[in-house]
């Protein structure tokens, strides 16, 4: 299939691998293509400039944010969510509607102290927020919930027996999404329903960060641990 | 030990219960006895009245607020979020003073819609809160991130192979706690660490609520899956 992913970060760079992994073609977009490639300083987490993750991964091809939404049957969201209403801007309604939009993004808010906040929550979300800005959109939130290695592939751990949800408006879109997410490795994917229900998962972050810090790990999931038949 | 339960409500109850199973002396505060005596309805939810539960728990006791924490070397509130800081209040700092209190309640709002949102959080939770207001209690937030039976009993689902977590600013005190919960049959107990990491555990409910919603049973918990050592 074509994918845009949008955002050259750690997961736009762990999805958009995986996913030409799997046969997949894929533009990875950013803001501003030429500025992108022009850097040359890691990330400050050892991940190499741009320039040298594109060399290293040849089978992903950088673009803009409009030219990898207009590449994609399916695009995926891996900007920072401080960054994503006007990421999609950029990429443009005509390049997104219709499409299905994996949101990957997290509201984090680091201005407020470490653990970062967030900034919507509650009442709210960035999953609704995306998709009342992009009505004609078929967002569905997904893999928002542990790192990057464990999204992409989730038999890192434990055999990929730990649980990913989904959010979202249209059943079937989240039934496509469903079947991507298989193909990565997951098992267990609980559909929380509509895309309102993105609150459940946006507002676990705390509680992501907090294990992090106690477990001195990123590498750790949660298992909905439940009776057969629920 | 003497325990005092502060709440009459399915967790107060269930915590009561599991309590006076183990061996303590258990008293349950309530605002005012007399009158939570005289009620004759069920609660909507099937649990009868006060009063008929305490004819079928003739162990436990029934107390004020402040007799409630009188009696406890330890004290738990179970009260409903909304009214904790006055269930304590009404207990009274000279009762609570220097001892644990296992802060089990939610910061559950009904008034903007169902699911409920939560009436504290992202920077500050009712653990802090709590906290704040009684300066010289030793708060652990914990057992709030799932249904009262699996509280009191873990070994109910999947042999208790699933994760509850402690937020409290005293190593002591958690390590008291913790000691209590595994006589509940707790075995995988994580410390998040401080009081603020409670922020974690209560903004864990909103997902907690649409997981009901999705798998139709309260009956399910998280396990947190990760690597040996960590």
């Amino acid at each position: 299939m074509n994918i845009g992913v949008l955002g050259t970060g750690t997961v736009g760079r762990t999805i958009a691998a995986r996913l030409v992994e799997l046969g997949h073609s894929v533009i990875i977009g950013t803001r501003d293509p030429a500025k992108t490639l022009a850097r040359t300083e890691s990330d400050g987490m050892g991940n190499p400039p741009p320039s040298v993750w594109l060399e290293q991964n040849p089978k992903v091809k950088l673009g803009s944010f409009a030219e990898a939404a207009a590449h994609g049957e399916m695009v995926v969201n891996a900007t920072n969510g401080d960054g994503s209403l006007d990421a999609l801007k950029a990429a443009s309604e005509a390049n997104l509607n219709g499409k299905i939009l994996i949101d990957i993004a997290n509201p984090l808010d680091g201005s407020k102290g470490m653990p970062p906040s967030l900034f919507v929550s509650n009442t709210d979300s960035l999953g609704e927020q995306i998709q009342r800005a992009f009505p004609d959109v078929k967002v569905v939130k997904a893999l928002n919930t542990m790192n990057a290695h464990l999204m992409a592939n989730p038999q890192l751990l434990a055999n990929g027996d730990h649980t990913v949800f989904m959010s979202g408006n249209e059943v079937a879109a989240k039934a496509a999404v469903s079947e991507l997410l298989r193909t990565f490795g997951w098992e267990d994917i609980i559909d929380l329903g509509a895309i309102t229900t993105a609150r459940g998962p946006e507002m676990y972050l705390p509680i992501w960060l907090r294990l992090w810090g106690a477990l001195q790990t990123s590498l750790f999931q949660v298992k909905v641990v439940r009776k057969a038949g629920n």
